[in-house]
């Protein structure tokens, strides 16, 4: 087992601390955490990232082979560490993933052509450099040389940082074998790497994924290669003697080759191997091209292609770390995650836009049915509806473990076609013992929203990075990520909020009515007026809210909820505390005919009861407030809607 | 803020080591592990815990009133540390939470009343111990007096301290304070605390919770808190001047109060304040009573009430810490999770036992549908059907993102009423691009189960043993936890295991036929035959299993597939590479009448294709697997079966 660890170098590139041990291996996570930006990089959401690699740690499996490599083939590129023309490989950021008009590819049985992206810039050649002739002998030192480069030399070292980072990860993890470490110190000062302190070894590993770009030039390609695991590549360059025939965009890959640093201070790697896997030909119906930003409408088409979009690629990673950003923060704060049930005998709201199950078959239906039972009660001696809410199982769990939380699919038969709806979407839910103020929920979800997005940033940063590329510009609208953890939230009453929008009814596309809901253009001009921040806004009028909620301390017009408003989206939480008195919910549920199907729930309320409170957070609408995107339908892997069940 | 680290004491019961110092709070963890155990603990598992407090941290939340105790209140313990007879309080290891044939409670409306534990212990009467008088003025010295304690000095300190770690972390988190530390350090060498080490200062706090037991002196009364945090509770010593009429069993209460040590080594509180939330009218219908274990068959009649008994808080916690380590342990190795629909228009396996999904509205559907659609058709424009596997999206992703998995609830509208099914279950579904072998892939299986069970083990060793007490006596069946993590995996093909069978038909009620599935009683036999653990079952008929597994090379009879067998369950696991030839698959798509339904699924391997494989695990089998839980439906909050979808 090899572990290296690399000092800060001495800034001439050419001597390094190294110090071998061993036994240090269990002590450092599995995966270490990719590029990681403490809460200050928040701030610099609009610029370009500029990104810190300070502590973090590239895991090499024991038996990827080591190569040293000859000084004077690092010698051209450590002369030039200043920040003037260096030799260099064309630069990715300036001409990949862009729309391109020209030479589109052909999409035989799609519906629509794909739209260009209204606001980005149209580029129509894919390199506005002019390239020299390559020589393979010392891929170090002679790339393609770039005419009116005005990058610096401090680039950040994303790209194929992370890509190396994650298939020495994946490998490593995936045949269990013991790692050998370097660990990439960085210039303090300048918040990043710079090309001495890099090692004086390069080395060899193996791995998989598909072809974002390729450019072919005389001798050489450069092969811009994704795995999935983040939101950039690895540039691969292939001498042309190893060039596969069917190497193309969109197809899969196996490459072999050696690691290096290239001017830019990226990872590059030198191809001793490429091998393509399956092979990609676009001509043949294949709805993406290479070098394209479709507009989400256009890829929206594709569900079952979509995750191979640099763009939805990142949302799923993005998604994945919310989910688990929230996990990570209830847990830590005492909370048990419960599976609440998606089948369920009662509604919980006592709404009729649910969806009815049933098994499919007609001979199940028969076999199993009961005298007095009609056959949509066969199978359960009883109608089964999908889940709108697992509140009120929440409320009993409650009452043995105090803190519990639930995470799941959530169901409406609603006809509704908005931007901001699905069929099926994601809830949070979440339920307190012993809650009696309804400003302590307030400040639990202030605080809890806050910590789980400054959680995804920081995790996700290069990912939300390039979801806002594409969405603020759409949208229209521009905001910082630092105003999504540091803005506070405000609290108004009803009775405020619906006096601020009599005031400014002129401004407003439908008038508000005190004492009904508000609707989607009260709630966004809500936002604005207060700062255009979250806002609270508490103590509803009981008639437009369920039956379950607790009426506010010496008004009984009014219950103790709470609905959380968030720019782009509106409503993003809804909560209350719960009515806790016997009697008096024995009374509302009589009244609403429920005595009968919730007497379990009134139950709960009969022995050692307690007080509690809870809410509700979409979490489709979460990810379109932090990421700024237009459509839910954007947020899911495969979004359910009226009309709309594809896969 | 007040941060005392202290240290091991000096064996004379006065003096301590302090250290106050600020600044070390953002070091540590919000929520410390509980009692921790490295892994040989879990070689004790049928024994008495042996827990070690090495490393652990208490919080105090700064807001808590910090009190010297007067020393001489103290003395009366300190002499007797060397485990004779010593003032204590009742041991609760031995007088609660087990079944008592006399004094049941009434059970008005209720089906059936509860039967006695066939094989535990049954106890009549509370105590076994004669009370003596009580002074309150020094409660630390003066408990009652133990006759015939056999109990060593070293009972681990897990019922307060426990509780009061969770009921710290609690409030200091909701209430976003600053922590101050105790950190009480342990005799490496016996592996426990001794009293000597504890501080000369004890802690007010207080909690909330429910009584679990309540048990009347003359002067005093004990009172056993639990507000679910944990398996234990906080035993907490009531003057008769402060006990409320109505405190008993089942009632919830807010407890102020001091922290004090027992001679059993054991955190108690004294009380200064205690008010009862909610009372409980046992004789008005509660379905449970102190000291009582019921039979798994009873408790789920009440699935509202159901979280509030000891056993199935145990339940609840082990299942939301499997579920964490499942979603820590595929982040660790690179997996993102996707969330894959619940609704679907496609069924995985073109198997017929599916729900299905429709609005329960009949005017929505008519107002949606659409001409030459079915009502069911109405709201998707297609049938929409419960979904029974995430595999087929799991594939489309993993062509994007390489390591993918799905953990949510799945559906099968069977009539299966067997101790292994439900109509709603949990399903982790996982896909790795780039699979070639099938070895990879149980490799993988059997690392992964096993860090799952490891890490599930170690952190909810009490819970466990909550469990084990009662689930293990009654299957008849002993295992050792430790078997769970260090037993090898087996491998066995299919023609292997069926020609063990026939060896072995004698024993078996049911024929094995060559060709066909195994049924439980195989399978079960197969794991005894096996050694006793789990067993993968590889290369099975082709005609089987579904259409989407790929052929073993060189045999086109048989498909690279494997079930995981385990003990007490069967199978636990299913897996297989997938056929990712486009032609191959074309053929079986087409003869399975799916070629139009999963056009898209077949259009995945056109472009860019890969090979992947994957498998799929039963929740809920595997917790009655690693918990020897007889039910399946004990596995789950709220169990839905044939004929029972209860709330």
């Amino acid at each position: 087992m090899y572990q290296h660890f690399l000092g800060v170098g001495n800034h001439l590139g050419t001597k390094h601390t190294y110090n071998t041990q061993t036994g240090l291996n269990s002590a450092l996570p599995v995966r270490g955490s990719l590029v990681y930006c403490k809460s200050s990089a928040l701030n610099h959401a609009a610029t370009k990232p500029g990104v810190r690699v300070s502590q973090t740690v590239v895991r090499i499996p024991a038996e990827v082979e080591l190569e040293e490599v000859i000084p004077h083939s690092r010698g051209g590129r450590v002369e030039n560490h200043l920040g003037k023309t260096t030799p260099s490989s064309p630069d990715r950021d300036s001409n990949l993933d862009l729309p391109v008009l020209s030479s589109r590819a052909q999409h035989d049985k799609r519906e629509k052509p794909p739209p260009v992206h209204p606001t980005t810039e149209i580029r129509t050649s894919i390199s506005p450099y002019s390239a020299v002739e390559f020589s393979t002998t010392s891929a170090l030192a002679n790339y393609a040389t770039e005419a009116g480069n005005n990058h610096t030399s401090r680039t950040p070292l994303v790209h194929g940082y992370q890509m190396v980072q994650a298939a020495l990860t994946r490998s490593g993890a995936e045949y269990g074998a013991d790692f050998g470490l370097i660990e990439i110190t960085s210039d303090q000062s300048s918040g990043s790497l710079t090309q001495e302190e890099y090692p004086a070894k390069v080395y060899t590993l193996s791995f998989q994924g598909w072809v974002r770009a390729h450019r072919k030039m005389k001798d050489i390609a450069f092969v811009d290669v994704n795995d999935g695991s983040c939101s950039e590549g690895l540039q691969v360059i292939i001498p042309k003697s190893l060039q596969p025939q069917n190497l193309s965009f969109g197809s899969s890959v196996e490459v072999h080759g050696t690691l290096t640093i290239n001017p830019n201070e990226q990872i590059e790697m030198v191809a001793k191997d490429i091998k393509v896997v399956g092979p990609c030909v676009v001509s043949e119906g294949y709805p993406f091209a290479a070098r394209k930003v479709y507009p989400p409408d256009y890829v929206r088409q594709f569900p079952h292609l979509r995750p191979r979009t640099k763009q939805f690629g990142s949302l799923l990673r993005v998604r994945d770390a919310a989910f688990r950003a929230i996990c990570e923060l209830l847990h830590a704060q005492g909370f048990v995650n419960v599976h609440t049930p998606l089948l369920t005998s009662n509604d919980c709201e006592g709404a009729g836009e649910v969806f009815l199950v049933q098994p499919d078959s007609e001979g199940l239906k028969k076999e199993m049915a009961k005298d007095g039972k009609c056959p949509e009660e066969a199978y359960f001696d009883s109608k089964a509806f999908l889940t709108v809410s697992g509140q009120l199982h929440l409320e009993a769990v409650a009452r043995g473990l105090s803190k519990v939380y639930t995470f799941g699919p959530t169901f409406r038969a609603e006809n509704s076609r908005t931007r901001h709806h699905l069929s099926e979407f994601y809830m949070l839910e979440l339920e307190m013992a012993f809650l009696e103020n309804l400003s302590d929920l307030s400040t639990f979800i202030e605080t809890f929203v806050k910590g789980v997005t400054s959680k995804v940033l920081e995790e996700c940063e290069v990912d939300v990075q390039t979801l806002l590329q594409q969405q603020v510009s759409k949208e229209g609208e521009h905001f910082t990520l630092s105003e999504l953890t540091q803005r506070p939230f405000v609290t108004v009453s009803y009775d405020e909020a619906v006096s601020i929008l009599e005031r400014h009814s002129e401004q407003l596309e439908s008038r508000v009515c005190r004492g009904e809901d508000l609707s989607k253009v009260h709630e966004l001009f809500l936002v604005k007026h207060c700062g255009g921040g979250p806002v609270f806004v508490v103590e509803w009028p009981r008639k437009i809210k369920p039956f379950y909620m607790k009426c506010v301390a010496g008004d009984t017009d009014k219950v103790a909820a709470l609905d959380l408003l968030v720019p782009r989206v509106g409503e993003l939480c809804g909560g209350s505390l719960r009515e806790d008195n016997y009697t008096v919910l024995q009374q509302k549920l009589e009244s609403s005919n429920l005595d009968e199907s919730l007497a379990w729930y009134l139950e709960l309320r009969k022995y050692g009861n307690i007080p509690t409170g809870g809410f509700g957070l979409g979490f489709e609408r979460y990810l379109q407030y932090i990421l700024g995107i237009q459509n839910i339908k954007d947020t899911i892997p495969f979004p359910r809607w009226p009309h709309n069940c594809k896969l």
